[in-house]
């Protein structure tokens, strides 16, 4: 794979299912990326190093997810002046409303680009829409990707015109 | 003032006015305390040094105030094994609602204890309570202003008996 | 066991699982707890006995766990000046949110240190720290906890690279 | 005045504006009543005393109004078998939501009949209808003022009417 | 079974499940019901007529489920003067705090005395404290139920007591 | 002003202010409206009448306002089949939200098109969209609004341009 | 089947089960209908092209359904000054809240005529109550419906009478 | 003013307060930015264009502001693969969580990245993320931004100390 040009953190393993779709993406439009577990209440200092250091190491854009009072992305974000993408994760009895709060209403300064709860797919589609501004044939991908999305849902327009026909 | 006991900590001067009422709690109860503005992402490093020499320092147990996305109290609990209480500041759209969860939805290991958003006055009696295992002391002075506390709520209860009897 | 530190309170024997978890984090960390069924709404008399005995009875933390219109922490809280860690819990069609406001929202005076919503856990914890401040030996357990955690989350990393490589 | 029947309670002389609404309805129908300012929290012992001893003092509806996490209905109704009207008021950050939750979202055998945030009035409307019952006047008296509400609406309705067609 | 003093109304016969328990707490108690399935909505006649001719009727506590924008207990409420009791119903994508809004908060004049959602077994209890007013004897039902609800938590104690002993 | 094809009801005086404005765009729209107070609860009879006459008498879009636990627009539909447009208006502590929610989640077989939260505006417009699929005429108007609407917004638009090369 | 009258469209193919109930309804009712997969984000196009023409195609009522940030309804529209019926649909984790929030609040202009969370059922009907007001013989047969739903319903409730009486 | 980078839309112009704040910032860290006033509703074709040929006129970012049932980022999104910020703005009853989450909730495809409700300071810092990823200097002047804030809130912490000692 190429170089990583995205790096994707999470504060738990559990976390995987969701964040491997922002992976999936990137890999599917030609993206490097590095993929980590950290925490911002567990590991503070490995989070703060590894959002410090990104930059220099050649990371462009940084995505997080985290659940419940969700921390990760704040405090990413924190630390660098990459631009940092939010995944706000449903976990626990709130089910991701407060991950979502606590991912998005960041104070003025520290910016976190929040995406859907959930949103690991479209994470990864944001990194890759921000990639784009200086990669020429990485706009191209991405309307590729849009043309083949409008192409399959023509076909399951044609499917349902066909199957409402039979019927 | 006696040596500090608890330290509050604030992420703007504009929490002042909630934050302040920690503070003069702690003093009517006798109990030192310092107060400073830090913020978890504009100072992460001020505020984890803070958070990790506060034992040390004396200080037993810390009061974070923020809004919005509010971390300050969750990042302070990741660098101290001290006693951490959080108080969710009203601001910005959501009013609140988006503070308390980032404060007390904390995953499990870092606890936060949260108090009633806007509730500077029960963080300093939360505080003083948690002081009062070691101080017998501190205890009776509790339990006095609870005393206090009911003698003036029975002289409201008079004074509304005797205008409802006026009436 | 050890001499009873922190009582467990809950408010029905449904409760369980998830008080059980704050006896268990208490065990391991080497503190002796209590643990019992009681109820604001059917046993208040039980329950004010309990909360106001409590200290001199040489429980310093009280951890007290209900759902719906959660009003054991708060009914405890005005019977003890000891700190009364609130546990909201999961139960009916609002799924916690009414438990967390019942349990948080207290009225100056009166604190509750409320953690997140079936975190019964994170209240053995904080009730760890809050006896730490008067027992240097369980600052030090607890600090070997998170080192714990930290090792934990190191491997779980690990384990995640030697996954990616192998992909 | 007649002898009381209804026992008026609140958390506190901030919430007589509301609550002396109860009042003004239940005088209008010819009902006795008595308010009193008492708290499930800084005054659990005369709140107890006052709800068991109601039955026997000739109460028959207790109404209790309180704001944030509003226990003072569910723990009046713990401690007395008759029906308990709960008032939720609007204060604080989460302007009368929590205390919505706190007061309906009661468990099972201890119930606390809700009216709306703030909702004064209504409460002394409930209580009229369940003194109703065994009051065949007060049933009349509560049908005339709905005839004089319907008479009001109706007065408003050619009102409009006569404004519309000048206009 | 004796006369019928409560009148229980549902919206549709999926709501059996929750209402039942109203009626099986009621004949534990000895009191009389009557059951039906009406609509606000769907059948308003209906509704309205039983409303109306409730008290002469001889039923002198209504108590109505209902689901969504639930207005079934609200128009029940505006056809009679007796004492109307609501229970929202969780269905649907909202699950229950539509219900919950569209019962408890009705306009001044017409009031509905509201339990939890899915309160079915509360509606119960809150309909015979209401008769209890008129009828010693159940006001001493009520109190052996109390005294058996504590005898039952007091033995689960026992129980977890037992249980902790020999772990 | 032509025949009244649009009947506007709302529950009370006070929601005068918004449900004009539903008037004011049907008049400009050259659309005849007829416009009453009256009240699911304080006067269901005059509100079923008023419904179930409305189409004999040449009405053909109902439009129905009310806050709170707002139940007219799901009355109104529940005795008539021409289509009704409910305006959830923002009143009381929930704000709105409780009128939202009881307006539009209704169930299976009487629908209520509900339109914003204080949108009286939109549900004059709603009115006309449906009234102009039998009047060619006035999807012409409708459209010329559109441009209208167009119109000013680029010229907005302009001013902008101009202040800011100004700047 | 008769010429289309209702145009149905939706986000996904996994949208299917919700509305296709609105194109029984229609079925049932003698109503023409057509139906198809668009998205606002996806074929935007598509959708713009649809909406635009659908009128002169002989279209009169359109119905939408789309979850999570639901745009499709708000942007057909912004197409098309015909009647839009938006339904919001349950999924992800907001479960439907940020659907019905996003179909329903509309900017003044542009309405859409929102119906319950996954209201497919009343989508139908509220296009027939529209249809109805220029075919007489809709409304009777959406009278004849709501005859038969209450018979439907009396039976329900005599089932339930025979089923009591047999307890 | 240099080539604008960053192109800046609000439905309307009393957006303008919130938005202008990104402009200022943008100004501050040297970015040319342009701005118009379009509406995904009102004016769906010049949107469309508007983003269509962003990225061909040398527009890196766009930012969208809007209230209520905000589609006007998502309706950009669906138009352009350049990375599109969204601004929830409070405005109406629900006072901005229905704009929250019409722009947060987008499904997968079609990204916005979405900053704090009335966010506007913050959707020009993210913007200036964002382009620093091909312009080291602007990393740089970002660098500088976060020590003149550090410093800022460095001197703010300092006149408290100084305020706290002569208290």
């Amino acid at each position: 794979m190429s170089k990583p040009l995205v790096g994707i953190l999470m504060g738990s393993d559990s976390d995987l299912p969701v964040m491997e779709k922002a992976a999936e993406v990137l890999t599917q439009l030609g993206i490097g990326w590095e993929m980590d577990i950290s925490s911002a209440h567990r590991l503070p200092d490995k989070t703060a190093v590894y959002a410090r250091t990104a930059r220099e190491r050649g990371i462009e854009v940084l995505i997080c997810g985290a659940g419940m009072a969700a921390h990760l992305a704040g405090v990413v974000a924190s630390h660098t002046t990459l631009p940092v993408i939010g995944v706000p994760l449903k976990s626990g009895a709130l089910a991701g409303v407060d991950a979502l709060y606590a991912t998005v209403q960041m104070p003025p300064g520290i910016p976190v680009a929040t995406v859907a709860v959930d949103g690991g797919k479209n994470a990864g589609y944001l990194a890759a829409s921000i990639l784009s501004i200086k990669r020429p044939e990485l706009a191209d991908r991405l309307e590729q990707f849009r043309a083949a999305t409008r192409q399959e849902l023509e076909e399951k327009s044609s499917e349902l015109q066909t199957r409402l026909k039979q019927a």
